[in-house]
């Protein structure tokens, strides 16, 4: 037989092949379909973890045993279980309102010459350095408004080195770091390069919405820990066991916790990173609050961990929030990848900012400041939520937040969150946005202790 | 039967078609093996875009006939061609040389202290607008250092309006524009906007390496229509018609281009567009060269273009390359879909730099000033090149570059560009970078007179 006949025979065959997938697939959605008939009947719910996890068992065996690579088949995995979804009439939830929705309507209502009490914002009222600003100014003057390397600019590199041996003692290589363009930037680069569609991760709730967010833009999937207030936000070395999925491939830690303000023991920090170790997972640990931390936080530098990425931001600590530039601290490896990444969709952080921040990392003064002010609003906050007596709270251990729990059963945050903003003129990011907590609501201590004061009076007002 | 049982048996039923897929799969490597063997031995290419294109036709086929989601099949179709490729054990080409790696090797060069005449840069040297620096900086010290709006600060979105109202006496609304962190971020967006995983566009060769670069990223194809020196690098709408493919969701255009500089008629531009419009196909126009065109320039704005995206920045016109600031203009439902993706992922420009681009857009004095010195650069590099025998080129319509092709059939411009580099201090970017242009590189005239003069200079005497 000639090659070209060959070729084509073997071609044909291809495209059979192709087309019993395709048939495979509509035969999945008329299975899916008559699944969601009997849920609908049963007024069962559409998505169902285990019945999830159970296929994703199914298919890495499959893969392991015909040969056929194990991500291509969590993909494909992937696609079939959204089209299954699709034909259900699967909706995503509409109730979620994160504190990015909030903060854009609080900007909205301002607009129109509204005054508002926000307590919805994710950012200090604090100012940058006066340092930084002189740097950023100076080099901006000096022309220092060039492409730069994606790394960063040799003088940025150096000083985060330096700053992680001081302050965690920790000796990093050049290779071992880069900058980005904040912390939002870093945890979209980690993720897309820990996490591939159709795998997962393990994340803790109550937490900050964009790893989801994130997670969710990239085909990932969350494997949540719900942890409560009555076990005081602390998640048990078991249950983030338990959520190991097959397809798992990080531990996402953030601490002190948004929007708990919650630290975990060194201890308990160090079983989660044993955890990690074993199971060959990386820990992904945003420690973009380190710096407002009341007790002994743990770093994943120097914790062990076998695999990490760090990713951290100048814009709490130095409240920078608006230069939008941070660092990551990650293997060779890792970081090679993300700097394809960054080098593909956005070349570097702007010259003149990447000066700037040089200088912040030597301002210890103005961070001891910044976190010594912290610590007195979260202690204000504290005064204040104690004479609510329809609330409860954890004390925040760190951060910029409190996380007041509403004792009523049936309390609605998202339609508090609501009537409050109305009424009262005060702005929070209600509970849904960082997990299941329709009970909870997220007040922020970014601004002025007055702003904290009213605010939170006025919360008890409405509540009482 | 009891609805648990019932959904018991269709969870079987549905874990068996989920098995069935990654059994198709599996047969298909074993098909895709064999392919590759045949091919070895004949020494065929790998990939095979007919093979594809076919394949894409039958799923499209396929999924309309089965009530299969054609995004998904062709998503899963993605997935196992790459399958197959891996199993054949194909490799990616190596020979790649993207502009951005040249100015890395460059810039770790000069590190060394050694000086270089740098043609390789894709950045002008002028300065950025006095007024723009002043209003940074007063920004700055006056801290607007928050987050904004993902969409920009309201006094950036009506100067971009204004200016685009006075530019190409075009009325955007508020909703169909967003400000972005540069000009690859736009691309980003636009393409991951306009393109899922296993759909394509159409892309004019030579082109910047970036397109293509994140069309991979995102998952999507490149179906390219291959221009020559010896047309004048000039596209034929036959040729940009049978680029379509039944997965094809965007043409992209660039003009002036990077790296040939060429314009094309506002007439072919139309025809273009027209097509477009017939195949319900997305307009990207890259038009961050449109103040360097010393030909009449057509642009997507006014162009009757009936879905599009304008990607532009200030990085060229205004030499602000170290600030990744930029604009889109699209339709309020793409500008919504891309302001969830910037939202997610990098919140929003840094709040002082967007002070500085409202300046920008004032600064026609030195737009035009930077245009003429341009326009000089462009002669003086067309007169060097007039002078080496062993060169062809274009004479450029507009940009900052040219696109010079060695006479000789089978110069290699990899070779050529480490040579001069080696033997010169001289910096290019080899044609490897901009498609299948071995015998062409690019020079580019973002430097001084001096450093064009000289550069080019020194190429006449490697070339002999």
């Amino acid at each position: 037989m000639s090659s070209e006949k060959e070729l084509d025979e073997l071609r044909e065959q291809v495209a059979d092949k192709t087309r019993e997938i395709i048939d495979s697939i509509a035969a999945r959605n008329a299975l899916a379909k008559k699944i969601g008939a009997v849920k609908s009947r049963e007024s069962l719910p559409v998505e169902d973890g285990r019945v999830e996890d159970s296929l994703v068992r199914l298919v890495i065996q499959e893969c392991e045993d015909k040969g056929v690579d194990v991500q291509t088949g969590l993909k494909v995995l992937s696609a079939v279980l959204a089209e299954g979804k699709r034909v259900q009439g699967f909706q995503t939830k509409q109730s979620l309102i994160t504190p990015q929705m909030m903060s854009t309507k609080a900007r909205e209502i301002e607009a129109t010459g509204k005054k508002l009490l926000r307590l919805d914002v994710g950012e200090p009222d604090f100012h940058p350095p006066r340092a930084v600003l002189d740097a950023t100014s100076e080099a901006l003057y000096d022309f220092k408004t060039h492409y730069t390397g994606t790394r960063g600019i040799p003088e940025l590199v150096t000083a985060v080195r330096r700053y992680l041996e001081r302050r965690y003692h920790y000796s990093a290589k050049e290779s071992e770091l880069m900058s980005m363009p904040g912390g939002r930037f870093g945890v979209y680069m980690a993720l897309a390069t820990t996490v591939k569609e159709g795998e997962g991760i393990v994340v803790i709730e109550p937490n900050w919405p964009a790893y989801k967010e994130v997670l969710q833009f990239i085909g990932g999937r969350a494997s949540t820990v719900h942890t409560t207030l009555e076990e005081g936000w602390e998640p048990s070395v078991e249950a983030v066991h338990d959520a190991i999925r097959p397809n798992t491939r990080a531990i996402l830690l953030s601490y002190p916790a948004n929007p708990t303000g919650k630290v975990i023991s060194p201890a308990k920090f160090k079983s989660i990173v044993d955890l990690a170790n074993d199971h060959r997972l990386t820990v992904i640990s945003d420690e973009i609050y380190n710096d407002y931390a009341y007790t002994e936080c743990p770093s994943i530098l120097g914790s062990g961990a076998q695999k990490f990425i760090l990713t951290s931001s100048f814009s709490k600590t130095w409240a920078m929030t608006g230069f939008r530039v941070g660092y990551i601290v990650s293997s060779e490896e890792n970081i090679a990848k993300m700097m394809k990444i960054q080098s593909l969709a956005i070349t570097s952080v702007p010259e003149f900012i990447q000066y700037g921040a040089v200088k912040a990392l030597d301002s210890d003064a103005e961070v001891a400041q910044n976190s010594r002010a912290m610590k007195e609003r979260i202690e204000a906050a504290g005064r204040e939520l104690d004479a609510i007596g329809a609330l409860q709270y954890v004390r925040p251990d760190g951060a910029m937040y409190v996380f007041p729990q509403a004792k009523s059963a049936d309390f609605d945050s998202n339609a508090f969150t609501m009537k409050l903003l109305e009424q009262k003129g005060v702005t929070v990011s209600p509970g849904s946005g960082f997990g299941d907590y329709p009970r909870c609501f997220r007040i922020s201590l970014g601004g002025s202790m007055e702003t904290i004061v009213d605010g939170i009076r006025k919360i008890g007002e409405l509540l009482g």
